[in-house]
Protein backbone atom coordinates (compact mmCIF):
# COMPACT_ATOMS: atom_id res chain seq x y z
CA UNK A 1 0.00 0.00 0.00
CA UNK A 2 1.47 3.41 -0.59
CA UNK A 3 1.37 6.06 1.71
CA UNK A 4 -1.53 7.70 0.79
CA UNK A 5 -3.32 4.93 0.67
CA UNK A 6 -2.99 4.14 4.29
CA UNK A 7 -3.74 7.77 5.13
CA UNK A 8 -6.99 7.44 3.04
CA UNK A 9 -7.33 3.98 4.82
CA UNK A 10 -7.11 5.86 8.21
CA UNK A 11 -9.41 8.80 7.39
CA UNK A 12 -12.34 6.50 6.46
CA UNK A 13 -11.81 4.84 9.61
CA UNK A 14 -12.10 7.83 11.68
CA UNK A 15 -14.98 8.47 9.87
CA UNK A 16 -16.72 5.63 10.27
CA UNK A 17 -16.14 5.93 14.63
CA UNK A 18 -17.00 9.23 14.56
CA UNK A 19 -20.92 8.69 12.58
CA UNK A 20 -20.92 5.22 14.44
CA UNK A 21 -19.98 7.14 18.10
CA UNK A 22 -23.03 9.95 17.02
CA UNK A 23 -25.31 7.28 16.37
CA UNK A 24 -24.87 5.37 19.47
CA UNK A 25 -24.61 8.38 21.11
CA UNK A 26 -27.72 9.15 20.46
CA UNK A 27 -29.88 6.17 20.22
CA UNK A 28 -27.87 3.54 21.68
CA UNK A 29 -26.36 0.03 20.75
CA UNK A 30 -29.47 -2.22 20.09
CA UNK A 31 -31.63 0.68 18.24
CA UNK A 32 -28.41 1.40 15.65
CA UNK A 33 -27.80 -0.45 12.35
CA UNK A 34 -24.88 -0.68 10.40
CA UNK A 35 -27.38 0.31 7.50
CA UNK A 36 -27.61 3.62 9.10
CA UNK A 37 -23.57 4.00 9.54
CA UNK A 38 -22.62 3.18 6.37
CA UNK A 39 -25.47 5.53 4.82
CA UNK A 40 -24.04 8.23 7.21
CA UNK A 41 -20.90 7.87 5.71
CA UNK A 42 -22.16 7.70 2.56
CA UNK A 43 -20.77 4.04 1.98
CA UNK A 44 -22.15 0.86 1.09
CA UNK A 45 -22.85 -1.84 4.14
CA UNK A 46 -20.39 -4.45 1.90
CA UNK A 47 -17.90 -1.51 2.39
CA UNK A 48 -18.70 -0.60 6.15
CA UNK A 49 -18.35 -4.64 6.66
CA UNK A 50 -15.05 -4.34 4.88
CA UNK A 51 -13.80 -2.30 8.05
CA UNK A 52 -15.64 -3.65 11.04
CA UNK A 53 -17.20 -7.51 11.26
CA UNK A 54 -20.25 -6.43 12.77
CA UNK A 55 -21.60 -3.75 15.40
CA UNK A 56 -19.53 -4.59 18.61
CA UNK A 57 -16.12 -4.38 16.76
CA UNK A 58 -17.28 -0.98 15.78
CA UNK A 59 -18.44 -0.33 19.19
CA UNK A 60 -15.41 -1.63 20.55
CA UNK A 61 -13.46 0.99 18.43
CA UNK A 62 -15.71 4.16 19.87
CA UNK A 63 -15.03 2.68 23.30
CA UNK A 64 -11.19 2.70 22.38
CA UNK A 65 -11.55 6.03 20.92
CA UNK A 66 -12.66 7.47 23.93
CA UNK A 67 -10.48 5.34 26.16
CA UNK A 68 -7.23 7.02 24.18
CA UNK A 69 -9.14 10.74 24.87
CA UNK A 70 -8.04 10.14 28.26
CA UNK A 71 -4.35 8.33 27.50
CA UNK A 72 -3.73 11.55 25.80
CA UNK A 73 -5.11 13.78 28.53
CA UNK A 74 -2.53 11.58 31.33
CA UNK A 75 -0.01 11.84 28.95
CA UNK A 76 -0.01 15.57 28.76
CA UNK A 77 -0.29 15.87 32.58
CA UNK A 78 2.31 13.53 33.02
CA UNK A 79 4.57 15.72 30.97
CA UNK A 80 3.46 18.96 32.91
CA UNK A 81 6.21 18.92 35.29
CA UNK A 82 3.97 18.79 39.00
CA UNK A 83 4.63 16.87 41.28
CA UNK A 84 3.67 13.22 42.50
CA UNK A 85 1.16 14.09 44.74
CA UNK A 86 -0.67 16.56 42.53
CA UNK A 87 -0.22 14.22 39.66
CA UNK A 88 -2.14 11.26 41.58
CA UNK A 89 -5.07 13.89 42.42
CA UNK A 90 -5.28 15.12 38.56
CA UNK A 91 -5.02 11.60 37.67
CA UNK A 92 -8.32 10.81 39.67
CA UNK A 93 -10.44 13.99 38.85
CA UNK A 94 -9.36 12.81 35.04
CA UNK A 95 -10.69 9.37 35.51
CA UNK A 96 -13.61 10.34 37.16
CA UNK A 97 -14.16 12.96 34.22
CA UNK A 98 -13.59 10.03 31.97
CA UNK A 99 -16.57 7.67 33.16
CA UNK A 100 -18.63 10.35 32.80
CA UNK A 101 -17.48 10.68 29.21
CA UNK A 102 -18.58 7.12 28.36
CA UNK A 103 -21.66 7.29 30.19
CA UNK A 104 -22.49 10.78 28.16
CA UNK A 105 -21.36 9.08 25.08
CA UNK A 106 -24.58 6.32 24.64
CA UNK A 107 -27.61 5.57 25.79
CA UNK A 108 -26.45 2.27 26.44
CA UNK A 109 -26.77 2.57 30.03
CA UNK A 110 -27.65 -0.84 31.47
CA UNK A 111 -26.73 -2.75 27.87
CA UNK A 112 -22.97 -1.12 28.25
CA UNK A 113 -22.48 -1.84 31.85
CA UNK A 114 -24.11 -5.02 32.32
CA UNK A 115 -23.24 -6.56 28.63
CA UNK A 116 -20.71 -9.46 29.08
CA UNK A 117 -19.92 -9.92 25.44
CA UNK A 118 -15.88 -11.18 25.44
CA UNK A 119 -15.01 -7.91 23.35
CA UNK A 120 -16.08 -5.34 25.90
CA UNK A 121 -14.27 -6.80 28.83
CA UNK A 122 -12.13 -6.98 26.58
CA UNK A 123 -11.35 -3.41 25.89
CA UNK A 124 -12.25 -2.59 29.40
CA UNK A 125 -9.40 -5.02 30.96
CA UNK A 126 -7.06 -3.79 28.67
CA UNK A 127 -7.59 0.09 29.66
CA UNK A 128 -7.37 -1.38 33.44
CA UNK A 129 -4.04 -2.63 33.39
CA UNK A 130 -2.47 0.45 31.01
CA UNK A 131 -4.53 2.61 33.89
CA UNK A 132 -2.42 0.47 36.34
CA UNK A 133 1.10 0.96 34.42
CA UNK A 134 0.14 4.96 35.05
CA UNK A 135 -0.17 5.09 38.67
CA UNK A 136 2.25 2.57 39.46
CA UNK A 137 4.40 5.14 37.32
CA UNK A 138 3.24 8.41 39.76
CA UNK A 139 4.23 6.11 42.70
CA UNK A 140 7.23 5.19 41.37
CA UNK A 141 8.10 8.72 40.72
CA UNK A 142 6.60 10.00 43.97
CA UNK A 143 9.19 7.73 45.37
CA UNK A 144 11.84 8.82 43.55
CA UNK A 145 11.15 12.82 44.82
CA UNK A 146 10.73 11.62 48.58
CA UNK A 147 7.47 12.19 48.35
CA UNK A 148 6.12 8.91 48.67
CA UNK A 149 7.43 5.85 51.02
CA UNK A 150 9.22 2.94 48.88
CA UNK A 151 6.50 0.07 48.88
CA UNK A 152 5.12 -2.53 46.10
CA UNK A 153 4.35 0.29 43.39
CA UNK A 154 2.22 -1.89 41.07
CA UNK A 155 0.62 -3.68 44.29
CA UNK A 156 -0.39 -0.33 45.29
CA UNK A 157 -1.76 1.10 42.11
CA UNK A 158 -4.07 -1.66 41.44
CA UNK A 159 -5.60 -1.44 45.02
CA UNK A 160 -5.91 2.15 44.33
CA UNK A 161 -7.61 1.73 40.86
CA UNK A 162 -9.66 -1.05 42.18
CA UNK A 163 -10.66 1.13 45.28
CA UNK A 164 -12.11 3.67 42.56
CA UNK A 165 -13.50 1.24 40.47
CA UNK A 166 -15.31 -0.02 43.69
CA UNK A 167 -16.74 3.13 44.25
CA UNK A 168 -18.10 3.59 40.70
CA UNK A 169 -19.64 0.19 40.98
CA UNK A 170 -21.22 0.75 44.23
CA UNK A 171 -22.79 3.75 42.99
CA UNK A 172 -24.36 1.63 40.38
CA UNK A 173 -25.28 -0.98 42.25
CA UNK A 174 -27.87 1.63 43.82
CA UNK A 175 -28.49 3.85 41.09
CA UNK A 176 -29.84 2.83 37.83
CA UNK A 177 -27.31 4.58 35.84
CA UNK A 178 -30.28 5.42 33.37
CA UNK A 179 -31.39 7.90 36.18
CA UNK A 180 -27.68 9.53 36.84
CA UNK A 181 -28.12 13.24 37.17
CA UNK A 182 -25.41 16.08 38.01
CA UNK A 183 -25.58 15.56 41.74
CA UNK A 184 -24.56 11.81 41.42
CA UNK A 185 -21.69 13.05 39.12
CA UNK A 186 -20.42 15.33 41.95
CA UNK A 187 -20.93 12.29 44.77
CA UNK A 188 -19.21 9.95 42.77
CA UNK A 189 -16.05 12.54 41.80
CA UNK A 190 -16.25 13.47 45.30
CA UNK A 191 -15.79 10.19 46.81
CA UNK A 192 -13.21 9.22 44.34
CA UNK A 193 -11.16 12.45 45.30
CA UNK A 194 -11.82 11.02 49.47
CA UNK A 195 -10.23 7.40 48.54
CA UNK A 196 -7.32 9.22 46.52
CA UNK A 197 -6.57 11.43 49.57
CA UNK A 198 -6.56 8.73 51.86
CA UNK A 199 -4.37 6.66 49.67
CA UNK A 200 -2.09 9.87 49.51
CA UNK A 201 -1.96 9.71 53.42
CA UNK A 202 -1.42 6.08 53.39
CA UNK A 203 1.74 6.42 51.16
CA UNK A 204 3.51 9.47 51.13
CA UNK A 205 6.25 10.22 53.58
CA UNK A 206 6.30 12.32 56.93
CA UNK A 207 7.51 14.91 55.58
CA UNK A 208 5.43 15.46 52.56
CA UNK A 209 2.37 14.78 54.40
CA UNK A 210 3.00 17.76 56.82
CA UNK B 1 -52.37 -18.71 71.57
CA UNK B 2 -51.18 -20.23 74.90
CA UNK B 3 -46.84 -19.51 75.78
CA UNK B 4 -46.41 -23.08 75.04
CA UNK B 5 -47.50 -22.85 71.58
CA UNK B 6 -45.77 -20.31 70.84
CA UNK B 7 -42.89 -21.93 72.13
CA UNK B 8 -43.57 -24.70 69.89
CA UNK B 9 -44.00 -22.20 66.79
CA UNK B 10 -40.53 -20.70 67.68
CA UNK B 11 -39.00 -24.70 67.81
CA UNK B 12 -40.49 -25.58 64.17
CA UNK B 13 -39.42 -22.17 62.84
CA UNK B 14 -36.05 -23.07 63.70
CA UNK B 15 -36.36 -26.91 63.07
CA UNK B 16 -37.15 -25.71 58.94
CA UNK B 17 -34.90 -22.98 59.02
CA UNK B 18 -31.99 -25.49 60.28
CA UNK B 19 -32.75 -27.71 57.53
CA UNK B 20 -33.19 -25.62 54.57
CA UNK B 21 -29.63 -24.53 55.74
CA UNK B 22 -28.41 -27.67 55.15
CA UNK B 23 -29.60 -28.58 51.96
CA UNK B 24 -29.21 -25.08 50.81
CA UNK B 25 -25.68 -25.51 51.75
CA UNK B 26 -25.15 -28.69 49.91
CA UNK B 27 -27.21 -28.50 46.98
CA UNK B 28 -28.16 -24.77 46.41
CA UNK B 29 -31.21 -22.55 45.69
CA UNK B 30 -32.36 -24.33 42.27
CA UNK B 31 -31.92 -27.75 43.30
CA UNK B 32 -33.24 -27.58 46.69
CA UNK B 33 -37.14 -28.42 46.64
CA UNK B 34 -39.73 -27.76 49.52
CA UNK B 35 -40.44 -31.42 49.35
CA UNK B 36 -37.20 -32.22 50.73
CA UNK B 37 -37.58 -29.49 53.47
CA UNK B 38 -40.63 -30.84 54.60
CA UNK B 39 -39.66 -34.35 54.28
CA UNK B 40 -36.11 -33.58 56.60
CA UNK B 41 -37.92 -31.93 59.31
CA UNK B 42 -40.96 -34.89 59.63
CA UNK B 43 -43.44 -32.47 58.11
CA UNK B 44 -46.13 -32.92 55.26
CA UNK B 45 -45.61 -29.97 52.13
CA UNK B 46 -48.99 -28.10 53.21
CA UNK B 47 -48.04 -27.53 56.93
CA UNK B 48 -44.16 -26.36 55.72
CA UNK B 49 -46.11 -23.88 52.98
CA UNK B 50 -47.85 -22.65 56.19
CA UNK B 51 -44.44 -21.30 57.61
CA UNK B 52 -43.05 -20.10 54.38
CA UNK B 53 -45.30 -19.53 51.12
CA UNK B 54 -42.12 -20.32 49.02
CA UNK B 55 -39.21 -21.33 48.48
CA UNK B 56 -37.26 -17.79 48.30
CA UNK B 57 -38.99 -16.78 51.58
CA UNK B 58 -37.41 -19.46 52.97
CA UNK B 59 -34.08 -19.01 51.34
CA UNK B 60 -34.13 -15.24 52.87
CA UNK B 61 -35.07 -16.83 56.51
CA UNK B 62 -32.14 -18.37 56.31
CA UNK B 63 -29.82 -15.34 55.04
CA UNK B 64 -31.43 -13.32 57.95
CA UNK B 65 -29.95 -16.13 60.71
CA UNK B 66 -26.80 -16.21 59.14
CA UNK B 67 -27.22 -12.11 59.16
CA UNK B 68 -28.30 -12.09 63.07
CA UNK B 69 -25.21 -14.17 63.78
CA UNK B 70 -23.04 -11.36 63.16
CA UNK B 71 -25.35 -8.94 64.38
CA UNK B 72 -24.78 -11.46 67.46
CA UNK B 73 -21.14 -11.14 67.36
CA UNK B 74 -21.23 -7.58 67.05
CA UNK B 75 -22.84 -6.67 69.97
CA UNK B 76 -20.40 -8.55 72.02
CA UNK B 77 -17.71 -6.94 70.42
CA UNK B 78 -19.43 -3.66 71.41
CA UNK B 79 -19.58 -4.43 75.19
CA UNK B 80 -16.51 -5.40 75.22
CA UNK B 81 -15.12 -2.26 77.04
CA UNK B 82 -12.22 -2.11 74.09
CA UNK B 83 -11.51 1.47 72.29
CA UNK B 84 -13.15 3.04 68.90
CA UNK B 85 -10.07 2.49 66.93
CA UNK B 86 -9.98 -1.49 67.96
CA UNK B 87 -13.94 -1.68 67.68
CA UNK B 88 -13.69 -0.41 64.17
CA UNK B 89 -11.32 -2.93 63.66
CA UNK B 90 -12.68 -5.67 65.10
CA UNK B 91 -16.00 -5.00 62.66
CA UNK B 92 -14.24 -5.24 59.20
CA UNK B 93 -12.94 -8.34 60.53
CA UNK B 94 -15.83 -9.54 61.17
CA UNK B 95 -17.57 -8.50 58.37
CA UNK B 96 -15.03 -10.24 56.49
CA UNK B 97 -16.15 -13.35 58.32
CA UNK B 98 -19.45 -12.97 57.44
CA UNK B 99 -19.19 -12.74 53.86
CA UNK B 100 -16.71 -15.73 53.70
CA UNK B 101 -19.62 -17.47 55.95
CA UNK B 102 -22.61 -16.70 53.40
CA UNK B 103 -20.90 -17.71 50.83
CA UNK B 104 -19.90 -20.98 52.45
CA UNK B 105 -23.58 -21.34 53.42
CA UNK B 106 -24.28 -22.29 49.93
CA UNK B 107 -23.83 -23.16 46.33
CA UNK B 108 -26.00 -20.95 45.29
CA UNK B 109 -23.05 -18.57 44.57
CA UNK B 110 -23.76 -17.03 41.39
CA UNK B 111 -27.48 -17.20 41.78
CA UNK B 112 -26.95 -15.62 45.26
CA UNK B 113 -24.81 -12.76 44.21
CA UNK B 114 -26.29 -11.89 40.82
CA UNK B 115 -29.65 -12.58 41.79
CA UNK B 116 -32.00 -9.39 41.16
CA UNK B 117 -35.04 -11.01 43.02
CA UNK B 118 -36.09 -8.12 45.52
CA UNK B 119 -36.78 -10.45 48.31
CA UNK B 120 -32.87 -10.98 48.91
CA UNK B 121 -32.61 -7.27 47.76
CA UNK B 122 -34.28 -6.36 50.70
CA UNK B 123 -32.59 -8.48 53.31
CA UNK B 124 -29.17 -7.08 51.88
CA UNK B 125 -30.34 -3.79 51.97
CA UNK B 126 -31.64 -3.94 56.07
CA UNK B 127 -28.55 -5.72 56.65
CA UNK B 128 -26.84 -2.53 55.18
CA UNK B 129 -28.39 -0.20 56.82
CA UNK B 130 -27.97 -1.60 60.17
CA UNK B 131 -24.16 -1.88 59.05
CA UNK B 132 -24.01 1.57 58.39
CA UNK B 133 -25.65 2.44 61.93
CA UNK B 134 -23.36 -0.14 63.77
CA UNK B 135 -20.24 2.13 61.86
CA UNK B 136 -21.85 5.21 63.06
CA UNK B 137 -21.87 4.28 66.30
CA UNK B 138 -18.16 3.11 66.79
CA UNK B 139 -17.81 6.86 65.24
CA UNK B 140 -19.63 8.47 67.42
CA UNK B 141 -18.14 6.64 70.46
CA UNK B 142 -14.41 7.70 69.19
CA UNK B 143 -15.67 11.05 69.04
CA UNK B 144 -16.82 10.78 72.48
CA UNK B 145 -13.19 9.28 73.70
CA UNK B 146 -11.41 11.79 71.24
CA UNK B 147 -10.03 9.50 69.32
CA UNK B 148 -11.97 10.59 66.29
CA UNK B 149 -12.54 13.79 64.69
CA UNK B 150 -15.63 15.66 64.96
CA UNK B 151 -17.63 15.14 61.56
CA UNK B 152 -20.46 13.46 60.27
CA UNK B 153 -20.67 9.78 61.33
CA UNK B 154 -23.13 8.90 59.20
CA UNK B 155 -21.91 10.10 55.79
CA UNK B 156 -18.27 8.59 56.79
CA UNK B 157 -20.21 5.31 57.91
CA UNK B 158 -21.76 4.69 54.70
CA UNK B 159 -18.22 6.03 53.02
CA UNK B 160 -16.25 3.11 54.90
CA UNK B 161 -19.44 0.18 54.60
CA UNK B 162 -19.49 1.35 50.69
CA UNK B 163 -15.56 1.14 50.36
CA UNK B 164 -15.50 -2.61 51.46
CA UNK B 165 -18.67 -3.23 49.54
CA UNK B 166 -16.64 -1.94 46.65
CA UNK B 167 -13.73 -3.98 47.62
CA UNK B 168 -15.80 -6.95 47.67
CA UNK B 169 -17.67 -6.54 44.23
CA UNK B 170 -14.24 -5.64 42.60
CA UNK B 171 -13.03 -8.79 43.47
CA UNK B 172 -16.11 -11.04 42.47
CA UNK B 173 -15.95 -8.96 39.32
CA UNK B 174 -12.66 -10.66 38.61
CA UNK B 175 -12.97 -14.06 40.02
CA UNK B 176 -15.86 -16.19 39.74
CA UNK B 177 -17.31 -17.10 43.31
CA UNK B 178 -17.22 -20.81 42.12
CA UNK B 179 -13.60 -20.26 41.64
CA UNK B 180 -12.82 -18.75 45.47
CA UNK B 181 -10.12 -20.53 47.31
CA UNK B 182 -8.14 -20.04 50.41
CA UNK B 183 -5.98 -17.01 48.93
CA UNK B 184 -8.90 -15.48 47.60
CA UNK B 185 -10.25 -14.85 50.78
CA UNK B 186 -7.01 -14.02 52.26
CA UNK B 187 -6.89 -11.44 49.63
CA UNK B 188 -10.13 -9.65 50.22
CA UNK B 189 -9.53 -9.86 54.36
CA UNK B 190 -6.53 -7.96 53.36
CA UNK B 191 -7.50 -5.30 51.40
CA UNK B 192 -10.98 -4.89 53.52
CA UNK B 193 -8.18 -4.36 56.56
CA UNK B 194 -5.94 -2.11 54.03
CA UNK B 195 -9.13 0.20 53.84
CA UNK B 196 -10.07 0.58 57.61
CA UNK B 197 -6.32 1.58 58.29
CA UNK B 198 -6.76 4.27 55.42
CA UNK B 199 -10.18 4.87 56.61
CA UNK B 200 -8.88 4.99 60.37
CA UNK B 201 -6.00 7.46 59.67
CA UNK B 202 -8.44 9.96 58.10
CA UNK B 203 -10.63 10.24 60.92
CA UNK B 204 -8.64 9.20 64.37
CA UNK B 205 -7.44 12.61 65.81
CA UNK B 206 -3.64 13.59 65.72
CA UNK B 207 -3.14 12.04 69.31
CA UNK B 208 -4.74 8.74 68.68
CA UNK B 209 -3.12 8.71 65.87
CA UNK B 210 0.32 8.63 67.13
Amino acid sequence: MTDNKIKNEDGKLELIINAAQKRFAHYGLCKTTMNEIASDVGMGKASLYYYFPDKETLFEAVIKKEQNVFFDEMDKILNSGIDATALLKKYVKLRSLHFRHLLNLSKLRSDFFHNTKPVFAKAFESFKQKEVEIVAGIIQYGITTKEFKRGNKHENAEFLVHLLLGVRMVKLKYKEINDFDESDYEDLDKNMCKVAGMFLKEIQTEVASR
